[in-house]
């Protein structure tokens, strides 16, 4: 057998260490389809005289593309039998990702849980993104159900990680150089700064895009992930492509641009969730909730604590969960993060 | 209220001055993306090597892109509110854009006249875009009508700019070192020289682009153009998402390449009329006229002015308009531009 | 007449050759595009770290979009008036192509001969890919049935070429410094190497994707490919757009990856058949046989021989020809070709 079947959750060992095909060299060819996909317009993001004038040596890959491009290496590995993706945890950015890099991308096993019904399982894994100089550009903790093949495997000892439930902001690592004392709020499109926002304040970010088979395709494949349920018409009974879920969280965060220019780096995930599939045909939304605010030791740099929440067409204003705290089924994600803002 | 709501026919002031986000850097990407998008083929802009053997140091990105990038830019500020775009005149390339080039853009207000009905007005604008020289590299006029948000504001007194209409040849500008004298038609891919062409003759480019949803959306974010009316199929009462002009403009100019695929380079933009609204579905077909030529002093070089218009299935040959002087409802688009072709 | 008519049977003569419009610099952009319209995974052409441990100096453009921009420019010269594309033979990669390359094509007429019909012809024409410092990165023939203009024009003397059924393993041109010796089969995805291979094994790479209309016209425009079928849905009477028959086999070929991620470069073509057409919503799915194995000179390198069989649903497992010697009915594509491995 030539193929790769996947792993099962009996092939998990605690402490494995999983290296991932394939290492991918990007470029301004994967910025420009970045912009193409998502309606992206952050300065720091889009122009190299912009983040010059913030310290960083050019304008860096969008973070989220970072993300996809090390995520996508983890799926022949991690999530082909998954039943799910539960969740993601301790998601630090730690280097910048600019066009001319190499990134590599590997796991380690952390935690694993049989379930109860003995055909699945929980697996937990630790990721790290690590560029061409062998330094660890972006970390983060998955999990994912993932069936057995062979039920008769016995169940392992459960190992469940100590997870925490958001990056303190001290553990924030904020780009070497990065100084936003002189930052242009004319030039990044909107004036409000890091104390313009208050904790608890909402934003309906207005604008909306209705999806299409071949664009989250064509965003799906561009981080190589093969998961088959993005690709194959025939694979679903349904007749339907899911949507990579990634795909829901780059639209939702660069449709927060409007309202939220200035939230410019992401610099940790500390939870999200899939709430619910999404098709094309569906036109996804966005809100945020600020949840925290924080300083950092770099100059003019104030982070910010953001609940982002991607919905579709039908949904209620601000909508998130029901009185029996389940998502509404309009809601598609719901994501908490650290970005970083000028004071 | 942290989300833009856009400026209305109120908030704007003869003589003020806007700077638009976000800048942009453009590099190899964009260039391969705008030839995926549109059936692109000047030789000029497909080839470092025909580029310096016309005297450029490399293939620019296509005239066309780089006019999508800055007027992509004016979107938020100038027409979110627009009921219409009304018009552009004296447009007029005054550097070529490479890749590496970072562009932003600049708009002022030089014309104000409410309508009647006092609901809406028209603005007339001049946008500059601007290099990261401070370089001016494309400059033009639009006008466009846009809805009154106060209706009690007071009317401005009326200003209507005085526009040429048509850029006159003297005022074209050869870019630095264009040279035709060794120009290559084979490569170019047509024998067709500027003495070839006669006023008055008409060209049917013959080749047609049904559009899909997924391709002017990409378009349309690539530019950072963010009105929801091309996105958001809930936004227009009858689910339809209104495809961006400028992929029309793009498309009918790429498709000229069958017929006038030495018109290189786009100087000019004398004027032109979004006729009647394009969505997805339709097929595209373009035919061209000349309308003037002219000499310049770059060696081998000539000015053409072209009629481009884009129609869309069902089309007479060669309809504009009908009788009483309004355009036949398949006409797309009806363009005014000066070319440099080899004489 | 200033658009191009193409040309028609009777305009070919033996040993002419034609220089083809237009040359292309190719970027990252144009590597981006491809990682995003198929599920490239080859980690040679994707990681410029990966290629340079093989002894190359950067990740080359993918053979199949190197062949996609020679080929695509020989349209508008060879296929316009093109009623069937019929074979390929003598296909062999000579150099990689890398970022920044300007490629050009020239075909020479080879072989003519009418149809009994007296209405069309087979023209043969031996097509050679041109870099920027003149050397041939690649050659192939290619024959195509060809309408008549006038069919009063007088047959020509026949010529059939005699085309080799294989490409000598000898003949194979293995890239300067290519050095397999130190492959990270990690890092490439799958443990299989040359020995692992035996003449004969079939391989179904499992993975399928259903195709949309905007994937395969942005993938046909950004090689330059003009052939109105492929964009104009009112050109065929049934509406249907037919895709590019190089949009099916760089699908399939990327489709092989699961199973033969190490048949890491294409350095020869020996023949290949379009069987049936492909339309948007088919789903591709892709087999593997393997024909031959050979040495090569260059250290760590095998050379396989590979037919690839492109299949849309309803197809039978492994299902090729019927018992009259005919394709089946979802067959789409049955490609013979040569690729390098480590031993």
């Amino acid at each position: 057998m030539k193929t790769n079947p996947g792993r099962f959750f009996e092939d998990y060992r605690i402490g494995d260490t999983i290296a991932h095909a394939v290492p991918r060299t990007v470029s301004g060819g994967e910025r420009a389809l970045y912009h193409a996909l998502y309606p992206a317009r952050g300065a720091l993001y889009s122009s190299d005289e912009f983040a010059r004038s913030c310290g960083l040596p050019a304008a860096p890959i969008d973070d989220l593309a970072a993300f996809h491009v090390v995520f996508g290496k983890t799926v022949p590995d991690i999530s082909l039998n998954a039943v799910a993706n539960l969740g993601y945890a301790e998601g630090r950015w730690l280097k910048p990702v600019y066009p001319g890099d190499t990134l590599r991308s590997e796991s380690t096993v952390i935690g694993l849980k049989e379930n109860s019904n003995g055909k699945s399982g929980v697996v937990y894994v630790g990721t790290r993104g690590i560029n061409q100089h062998g330094e660890t550009m972006l970390e983060y903790v998955r999990w994912v159900m993932v069936r057995k093949n062979r039920l008769d495997a016995p169940a392992p000892d459960p190992v469940v990680p100590d997870l925490a439930r958001v990056v303190r902001p001290e553990a924030l690592v904020v780009p070497e150089g990065l100084d936003f004392t002189r930052y242009d709020f004319t030039l990044a499109g909107e004036p409000h700064r890091w104390g313009d926002y208050a904790v608890g304040e909402q934003i309906d970010h207005v604008d909306g895009v209705t999806v299409e088979e071949a664009e989250h395709m064509l965003a799906t494949r561009l981080w190589q992930n093969t998961a088959k349920v993005h690709f194959d018409a025939t694979f679903r009974d349904d007749g339907k492509r899911l949507i990579y879920g990634g795909h829901v969280i780059s639209m939702a965060r660069a449709l927060s641009f409007n309202g939220l220019a200035n939230a410019q780096m992401i610099v940790a995930l500390n939870g999200g969730a899939h709430a619910n599939p999404c098709f094309a045909g569906d036109t996804i939304k966005a809100w945020s909730e600020v949840l925290d605010k924080a300083e950092t030791p770099a100059p003019g740099v104030g982070a910010i604590r953001l609940r982002l929440v991607a919905v579709k067409q039908g949904a209620a204003p601000f909508a998130l969960k029901g009185a029996e705290g389940k998502y509404a089924p309009e809601v598609l994600l719901d994501l908490d993060y650290w970005a970083l803002m000028p004071l």
